[in-house]
């Protein structure tokens, strides 16, 4: 089963997906998919009713808009993959690396994403995004971390390397231009996905693989990031974590690097995740 | 005339203070100070209102609550005052600096502020918080930069050193943590505010004055702030950028510095945008 939304941005409605690939109608149940809905039971009222065959079935092509509405904050872990950091030229960090992008840098995992104005270094990153289901303060164990999580989402990291690094600020700068997190398509419950830490997760850019790793080679798993990140700041149902991407990416690359331009048209997945396919575009 | 929401938190109403220190209920004309109230000229409205009778007074004592709702970004200005990239050891920066809180971490100019677990570096900033009240994307001019400031609002950037500095990540992992952005008392009409760039400033700790500077002494003012911003992200109505703080933290202290212990209490004003007061706690 698969949470979705479908649209026009701005104005989707919440679906469900089932494993033979029939969407149905979500609000019967719920006007959205969100924190408050998450926190609510939200993913067993939705077995219940599809079980009850309460939700009609949604007819026609629809846009995809992403999974999740209401996103109180996106955390996001820097540099951790080895490879990512090794290939970076960064040292593998000794505790979570933390960064954020604000939750207007969304859009749906089909939208086009735009190059900004004066960019000379976008780059694409394939992550695990993790949705918080549940109050998340001062965790004590990844047990209590595992609790708090609602689902797993594909989630698009999209920076830009020269703001990012290279205009004295924080790497805030070069992670929350317009469009930079496609999200999507899929919210999938966290009882569906067996182990968080064996999903294998590619990236194409203009149709050659760019990024070929697995959540296994994370630094720091999706649990021990959760209870980390608990000792910092109060996760809370609706938040997203983006949990780091493997090497691959335009930075890592020799000279000259393969920035990406408008025209180009990047596509990811991580099995069982769903897949985006983004045309850029130019601000 | 100020905007601002009273009650318990969760549950505040809006309402607004004539400058003569009467308070009238905001509610006959919308149920929210945020930004879509701002873009749809509410300021404009709200004065029609009052001059029109329409707005009944509001009795008794209440909470106030942080004068906006609904904030969909937080975004910093780090070292914007020379002597404070001074005390701290940085260079004064060649551009803005730029770090982000989330919006959760607000709350009313008068709560309790915890000092997280395992801090030791707990730390003050008294702050110039700007209100975007129209979109902003690719700015040309200061002077629309201006343009898109609904108002202004003292804001409190708490901050944990040891998070910030000495884990191994960026800033943000010691300025999100629970309860450290107190904002308000008032949003006040940029308009009523003849310069945002002369605009005294002071913090006490225990009674003891700590910060005593002027936003005059901003590297990067108001004007050039959101100008830059818009270059990176799109600034939208109900958006705040703390502009940086003076001289006079904790961190610039001799040894050994004076960070803030549960019990200690803090008093910030800026003239003209009200004054906090906030008892400090213990997570």
């Amino acid at each position: 089963m698969q949470l979705l939304r479908l649209g026009a941005p701005g104005t989707e409605h919440p679906a469900v997906r089932t494993d033979e690939g029939v969407v149905h109608d979500l609000r019967p149940i719920t006007p959205e998919v969100d924190g408050a809905f998450l926190a609510a039971e939200g993913i067993a009222r939705t077995r219940r009713a599809l079980a009850a065959g309460e939700l009609p079935v949604v007819e026609g092509e629809h846009r995809v808009g992403p999974p999740l509405a209401g996103i109180g904050k996106i955390i996001c872990i820097g540099l951790n993959y080895s490879d990512h950091a090794a290939e970076t030229g960064a040292e593998v960090p000794r505790e979570p690396v933390i960064f954020l992008k604000t939750p207007d840098t969304v859009v749906g995992p089909h939208d086009e994403v735009l190059v900004p104005r004066r960019s000379v270094k976008t780059d694409w990153e394939v992550e695990l995004g993790v949705v918080i289901g549940r109050t998340a303060r001062y965790l004590d164990s990844e047990r209590e971390a595992m609790d708090c999580v609602a689902g797993y989402v594909l989630s698009h990291d999209v920076s830009e390397r020269e703001f990012q690094i290279e205009r004295g600020g924080t790497w805030d700068k070069g992670k929350n231009c317009e469009t930079f997190n496609p999200l999507g398509p899929w919210l999938v419950p966290a009882d569906e996905v067996p182990d968080p830490q064996r999903l294998p997760m590619r990236l194409w850019v203009n149709g050659e693989l760019k990024q070929d790793s697995s959540t296994k080679n994370m630094i720091f798993g999706v649990a021990e990031v959760v209870r980390y990140l608990s000792q910092f700041m109060v996760l809370r149902p609706g938040d997203l974590i983006n949990t780091g991407t493997p090497a691959g990416v335009a930075l890592g690359q020799p000279e000259p690097k393969p920035f990406l331009r408008a025209g180009d048209v990047v596509e990811l997945e991580i099995d069982g995740l769903g897949r985006q396919r983004q045309q850029f575009g130019q601000a």
